[in-house]
C-alpha cells in the first residue's frame, strides 16, 4: 500500500526484529533501494530530504554521470527510501505484520539514527563494508552527519548540504505549524484515515508553509513579484499548486512522521557536551551552505566544519534558497566531486589546513 | 457583534454612503475610535497593524506619556479601529444595515487606501484639518505611507515602521497559506459561519504560520533554542498558544479581509511608473526599519526613504523581528519623537541633506 516505486527498486526484507531509539521494535521491515554500478566492498549512499525517494537518479541526476560526483563506471552507488517512508521502505503507509491493514498512525516515531541504522543493515547485506561517500541535503544531510558519528570506523567522507547541527527552534516551529494545519483537517481523522483518503487540504497547507521556507523573499520576488495572471497574484496560484502536487504523491502520517524525526536532529542529543560531541568526530565531511537558504542558514552550515576537526566549507551561490541543492545540481556537482576526488588522493581537510580549503574555511 | 471594545471607545456614524476602490459602497458605516487630548484642528494619527484596534495606548502604551511621541498634554492624537476590521468599525462582523445578521462572508474587500480614506471621514467629522503625524507599523505603515500619498496636503509628517513600498511576493505566499489554512477548517463555511462559531483551528494555524515569520530564526532560537518542557519542544506549546490567543479575540472573515488589502498594498498600484510615484510624494517622510525583520526586512524599509525626495531611515535595532515595532517602545519612541520635535521646529529630513540625518541616511 506504499506509494508507486520504481520498476528498477528492489527490496531487502530485513531477516530480524529492527529495534527503534524510543525502544519500540519493528518486525518485517523492509527496505526499498535501489543501485548503480558494480556491487562493491566500498560504495557511495546516497540520503534523500523529507519527501524523496529512492530513484535519486530521478531527483539528483544532475549529480550522475561519467566523472560526476556519482559515476556508475567508478563506484558503486546506493540510495534508499527512508524508515518511515512511503515509497517502499517500512512506513505508515506499509502493511502491518499479520495484519491486512496499513500501520497508518499506530507507526511508531522515528529518528534520523534510526534511518541510519537500517541504512547500515541494508549494507551489510549488499556486503558494503565502507562508504567513500555518504551524502545528502536537509534531511538526508542530517543522515550524513549522523553516519560520521554514528560509523566513524565505515565512513570515508560525508557530504551534508544545507543543514545544521541540530533542527532549530525556527525549524521546529515551521514543522508545529505544518502538523497543525494537517491536524485541522477533519479528513485527517486522528491519522485514522483511510488508504487514499486523507487530509488532502491540511497536507496541502503544511507544504505551502513549508515551500514559503524552502524558496525565501527574493527568489519570490524575482520570480513572482507582484505580477498578476487573471487578477490573481502568480505566486498565490503557483503556492497552492505545489501544495496539491504533493497531497497527490506523498501520505500525511508519514509526512508527520518524517517532520518528527527531523524535529529530533540533533547531533550532541543524549551524547554530552555538544561542542565536544562535534570535536569527537573525526571522519571527513564537507559541508555545503547554500547562500539564499533562510531555513539552514550558510552560517549555521558553516558552523559545523569549524566545529568538526576534519571538515571543510564551501558556499553554494544559487538563488533559489533551500531548494538549490536539487536545482544548482551543476555547481553542486563540481563541489561534492573536487572533495571526494580529494579524498580519493588522500587529501582530507585535515591535511589541507595549510591552504585556505582547510577547516572551515570557503575554498572556491 | 462585533469583538468587545475599551469602554472609552466612541463611534462615528457616516452620515453618506461610502465608497470603496472597488466601486462597491457601503451604507450605514461606522468608525470605532478613542482620542487623547484636547480637541485642535490639528492632531496625531495612529494606525493600528493587522489584528490590533483603536486602543492605541492598550497596545502602544509605551509611546504615550509626557514628551513622548504621542503627549496628551500637548497633541490631539486620534486612532480608529481599520474598515474592516473587528473591533467597533465596520466589518464582516458588523450587522448588515436593513438586516438582523452580519455582513460575515458578504463583506466586500477593503484596501489600505479604503481604510485611509475613511480614517479622513472620521477626521473631517472631528474637525481636523492637518495631521501633524500619522505612523503606523506593519499595516498601520501602509496606511501611513498611502496618507503621504493620498492626502500630501493633509499631513505634516508620516513614519511608516516595518513596511515595504508593495507588499512582496513572499509576504502574498505567507498570506495565502493563511488563507488556505482557514478554508481548509470545514467550520469556515465558506464563511457563511455563525457569529461565535468559525474556523477555529484554521485561524489559529494561520496565526501560527504568522508568528513564525513576526519573529524570525534568532530570536526563536534565542528564547526556545531546543528547550523541552515535558519532552515537548518548549516552541511548539509556545507556538499553539499563540494560535489560540488569536482565535479568542479575532474574527476569521475579518481576517481574511484584511490580509486581502494587505495584499493589495502597492504605493505604485494604478499611479504609473513606481519610482516616479514615490518621487512624487513630497510629504516629510521617516521610515524605520527594524534590524531583525525577516518579513519586510529594513534594507526594504531603507529603500522607500532612498527613493522619497523627503525621508528619512532609521533602523530599530532589536532581535524581536518584525514584531519590534510593538515591543522595543522605548527605542522606537526616541525615533520618533526626534522626528516630531524636528517637523515642530522647522528641520525636515529635505531640510536635513548635508548632514547623516538625510534622505536614506540612518541617523543615529
Amino acid at each position: 500500500m506504499t506509494y508507486p516505486v520504481s520498476n528498477e527498486t528492489r527490496f531487502f526484507d530485513l531477516p530480524s526484529v529492527f529495534a527503534l531509539e524510543s525502544g519500540e521494535t519493528l518486525s518485517g521491515a523492509r527496505v526499498a533501494y535501489r543501485t548503480w554500478g558494480k556491487p562493491g566492498r566500498e560504495a557511495t549512499l546516497i540520503c534523500h530530504a523529507l519527501t524523496g525517494s529512492a530513484d535519486a537518479d530521478d531527483w539528483w541526476g544532475g549529480l550522475f554521470g561519467s566523472s560526476r560526483s556519482f559515476d556508475p563506471e567508478q563506484d558503486f552507488i546506493v540510495a534508499s527510501n527512508v524508515l518511515g517512508g512511503c515509497y517502499g521502505t517500512t512506513g505508515p503507509t506499509s502493511t502491518k505484520p499479520g495484519s491486512d491493514t496499513w500501520y497508518g498512525r499506530e507507526f511508531p516515531s522515528v529518528t534520523i539514527r534510526d534511518m541510519v541504522n537500517l541504512q547500515a543493515e541494508l549494507l551489510d547485506h549488499l556486503e558494503v563494508g565502507s562508504l567513500r561517500l555518504v551524502i545528502g541535503g536537509s534531511m538526508g544531510g542530517m543522515q550524513a552527519l549522523e553516519w560520521a558519528a554514528m560509523f566513524p570506523d565505515r565512513v570515508q567522507g560525508a557530504v551534508a548540504i544545507g543543514v545544521g547541527a541540530n533542527h532549530s527552534a525556527w525549524s521546529v516551529a515551521l514543522s508545529e505549524a505544518q502538523r497543525a494545519a494537517i491536524w485541522a483537517d477533519p479528513n485527517f481523522q486522528d491519522g485514522d484515515y483511510r488508504p487514499g483518503g486523507g487530509p488532502g487540504n491540511g497536507l496541502a497547507v503544511a507544504r505551502m508553509i513549508a515551500m514559503i521556507s524552502y524558496r525565501g523573499k527574493d527568489n519570490f520576488e524575482t520570480r513572482f513579484g507582484r505580477t498578476t495572471i487573471e487578477d490573481e497574484f502568480e505566486v498565490r496560484s503557483y503556492l497552492r499548486h505545489q501544495g496539491q502536487k504533493l497531497v497527490d504523491r506523498f501520505d500525511a502520517n508519514t509526512y508527520l512522521r518524517l517532520m518528527d524525526a527531523m524535529d529530533s536532529h540533533d547531533l550532541a542529543r543524549d551524547r554530552g557536551d555538544p561542542a565536544q560531541v562535534l570535536a569527537d568526530i573525526k571522519t571527513a565531511v564537507l559541508t555545503v551552505g547554500i547562500s539564499s537558504d533562510i531555513l539552514y542558514p550558510a552560517s549555521e552550515v558553516e558552523a559545523i566544519a569549524a566545529s568538526l576537526p576534519n571538515a571543510r566549507y564551501q558556499m553554494l551561490h544559487a538563488p533559489q534558497g533551500h531548494d538549490a541543492f536539487l536545482i544548482e545540481t551543476a555547481n553542486l556537482d563540481g563541489i561534492v566531486s573536487r572533495f571526494k576526488n580529494d579524498l580519493a588522493r588522500g587529501i582530507t581537510p585535515a591535511d589541507d589546513l595549510s591552504t585556505d580549503r582547510g577547516k572551515g574555511a570557503t575554498w572556491a
